[in-house]
């Protein structure tokens, strides 16, 4: 019996599983080495293009950023689309089709990424969505397209640098006001705390290691020139656009649990991000007996410590009324989830009772009034335990962004792309295909904005991501292809 | 009338009270120009000193501590002495008086301050020691005194630099470990953290603004060469040496309660720093369902929250046995100080649950049995709530001090000085002289392992300290000068 090379297993493989499935063998090959083998090389390429040597990061116009929006750049122009970066740094290919003036399908997601991040969040929507399209190229379908396609790798999507998300696909939806332009960066949590707390006092600060470039200056670094007028400028024309399509990894744990490699999203949840900030009066730790203290850390740790009890148990803390009282309530403790991810002292040394204590609060939901309500009874008992302690408390509103409803004409077209393409692949049974909703806000959320939206979850493992623990199986990349090269295909 | 000058008012003043006590017009101007206008004026002019432009930071062997040192030096010359720097930075002034072989009286406090600090802290008992041996060499008696005077400016108390205290006493008492030579300096300590977690993962980190650098490093920054050896030889002989004197704002409410300028100290509370890790799962911030989190921040809150009732309460937490509980008990809540004064979390952006929280502890109590107990307490709470939680935790003790007693005999001279001197100058009734515990570590409690020693607290504003709020008045720095320059003429 002969040996058999390395590559010929998989090829018998993927013969054996094709002709079960009635996909010719060179069929089958071609979306394989494209859907699977280069979109996984290209994800770990792009992963490997990062600020850090140590781990990856890539934020808002930082050199990394610029890097990998050459290198997807390279990889719209290898799958036959026209190029452009545009004045908030978005990456975008396009190729027209058969009707230049048809409504065009957009697709994409973002090419920034948190700090220490895992090479699937943002970077498999455009891979994918360029890998289908390259096979669309290579069968010689593109020109044959009844609308134009365009993808875009959104600039930023995390918020690192400005700590404000959406900069790329707001700019596009036309929903990003135009002062963000001017606001500065911040280096990291910490740092950010110290240094408006000293500005606040009119005082400079040798703490201040971020950079204080603004938006504007960021992008006029890299060359690209915005100013206030080009930036409204850069919103698309509803009447342009016929949708959004975004692929994306789950960050959850529940196609994994399922055991489903592609899920359909139903919605995104809606999201407020707080800052609450608490003054006490800053003494010697050795000096000052407990009962005369106004310690800040102590009351922000009790806040903390009430956030997570609200965040659990909302029902124990909210009132409803009327006969859907069960329902609202168990629907909100189903999907409520709230973080502390910052958190600072002022002056921060061991042997002093901080003065200040600041940190940051994320709330997430489905339901958009529940969220509001667990605000505002949060709120409530912020100022209730900080007047018992005799502190200052201030909660500022950073960030809101609604729920968003995927569009059911265009997620009805995608699940039956990802049949059509993943039954063929599989041995599951996609008659129950996951409806999910997102926890995680993206880009599809600002698009909202402009267009119809529809979001295809990918399985990721153990439901890790902003890790480099996050981790898609090769299969599940190429499943993301097939089911946007069918949606693809049902437009041509 | 003839007008009165702006001066002769004060002039007018102090003859009238200089007269009433029986004090020659001639002694007490001499006195109040250098015990009180000069000594506050070098209070503030030191108080300039600093590496910052905008508040009083002066860290171990920064620029600003060196040209304090310089400073402190040209007054120590001013008052007679014999000046040299060791090598771990410390300011030596010293006069030989009438028996350079009798044991030595040393003097003197810190001239390193915290971040942001006041300007009285540590520089109180360096110049009020030096005032009150100007005025002995303008008196033409300091070469009467029968045994040698030493004043010392220590180089470092507040440990912000490198989160070690006492690096210039403890070398001089010889309680400094060889190893803290290597130490390295942390910029602030939400820095400190991060970098602390990266190295434990083998990472470089673009965090680390800290320069780095060790404490042998740091001096040899200053042209000063230290090796282990000789690091060694800087500890004194006790033989040589007769008792350690400091004056010391109080940093506590306690004089000012009871209207006195100056209290005598009857010990320095024990303290013990901890620095408490919690581990658990990093996550997305939307997508990861409360059930299903191990979030060190709610387990760190949860923490802090727990560490303020131990120490508020400690007598509902741990069981006494025997007749005298309720004294210990008590005893133990009177002077209990607990503080959590820096916190870190990692990766620290608000859209992330944090991978790991890092906080520091600092436990103090003038028993130590009952710091122990609190400690142990602590420790065990902490294991059961990180259970519970899913979370590891981990505490590591990074300092502990036991509490010092001053010497009955040297307080006892000290506070013979202190009715000798501020008996005249004053109308307070000082029969019933305030004897205080100090809640705060001072010098003395290094130089305790060397010598006896005895402190003199000075009445300092609401209390307040390590805060450029921090004030003490003038005629109270006068008071402490007199004290010194009365206890220094029983030694003529």
């Amino acid at each position: 019996m002969p040996s058999i090379p390395h590559l010929s297993v998989s090829l018998l493989l993927l013969l054996v599983t094709a002709c079960a499935n009635g996909f010719s063998e060179e069929k089958k090959l071609l979306h394989s080495e494209i859907l699977k083998d280069e979109a996984v090389a290209r994800l770990f390429e792009l992963g490997k293009v990062s600020d850090s040597e140590e781990f990856l990061e890539r934020t808002f116009q930082s050199a990394a950023s610029v890097r990998a929006g050459s290198l997807i750049r390279r990889w719209m122009e290898d799958a036959g689309l026209q190029t452009w970066v545009d004045q908030m740094g978005n990456v975008h290919g396009r190729h027209e089709g058969l009707n230049p003036r048809e409504k065009a399908l957009l697709m994409g997601s973002h090419l920034d990424t948190v700090i220490d991040a895992g090479v699937f969040d943002g970077a498999l929507g455009i891979i994918t969505a360029l890998s289908a399209l390259k096979v669309l190229k290579i069968k010689g379908m593109l020109g044959n397209l009844k609308r134009p396609v365009e993808v875009i790798a959104f600039s930023d999507e995390e918020g690192v640098r400005f700590q404000s998300t959406f900069l790329g696909s707001a700019a596009i939806a036309g929903v990003l006001p135009v002062s963000t332009l001017q606001v500065h960066d911040k280096r990291s949590v910490s740092l950010t705390e110290e240094v408006s707390l000293i500005e606040s006092q009119n005082r400079l600060t040798i703490y201040d290691t971020s950079s204080g470039v603004t938006v504007q200056g960021s992008l006029r670094m890299n060359s690209i020139d915005i100013s206030e007028e080009n930036l409204l400028q850069l919103k698309y024309d509803p009447e342009s656009v016929y949708g959004y399509v975004e692929v994306h990894i789950e960050q959850g744990p529940v196609l994994e649990n399922v055991g489903l490699p592609l899920g359909l999203v139903k919605g995104i949840a809606g999201q407020t991000r707080l800052k609450v900030t608490v003054k006490g009066t800053q003494g010697h730790a050795g000096t000052v007996p407990m009962k005369m203290r106004r310690d800040p850390m102590a009351g922000a740790a009790e806040l903390i410590v009430l956030l997570e009890s609200l965040c659990n148990q909302p029902e124990s803390f909210l009132s409803y009324d009327g006969q859907c009282a069960a329902s609202a309530a168990q629907s909100l403790a189903g999907s409520l989830v709230c973080t502390v991810g910052e958190i600072s002292t002022w002056p921060s040394a061991s042997n002093v009772i901080p003065g200040q204590v600041t940190f940051t609060v994320d709330i997430r939901a489905m339901d958009d009034l529940g969220r509001e309500a667990i605000i505002y009874e949060f709120s409530n008992r912020i100022h209730q335990i900080c007047d018992k302690r005799s502190v200052l408390c201030f909660v500022e509103r950073k960030h809101d962004a609604d729920a968003v409803a995927c569009d059911a004409e265009l997620s009805s077209k995608l699940r039956s792309a990802v049949y059509a393409a993943v039954g063929p692949l599989s041995d599951d049974e996609l008659l129950d295909m996951p409806v999910l909703m997102s926890g995680a806000g993206h880009d599809a959320m600002a698009m909202s904005h402009l267009t119809k939206v529809a979001m295809l979850f990918v399985r990721c493992r153990s439901g890790i991501s902003h890790s480099p623990a996050e981790h898609v199986l090769n299969d599940d990349v190429w499943a993301a292809g097939m089911a946007l090269l069918e949606f693809l295909e049902s437009l041509v």
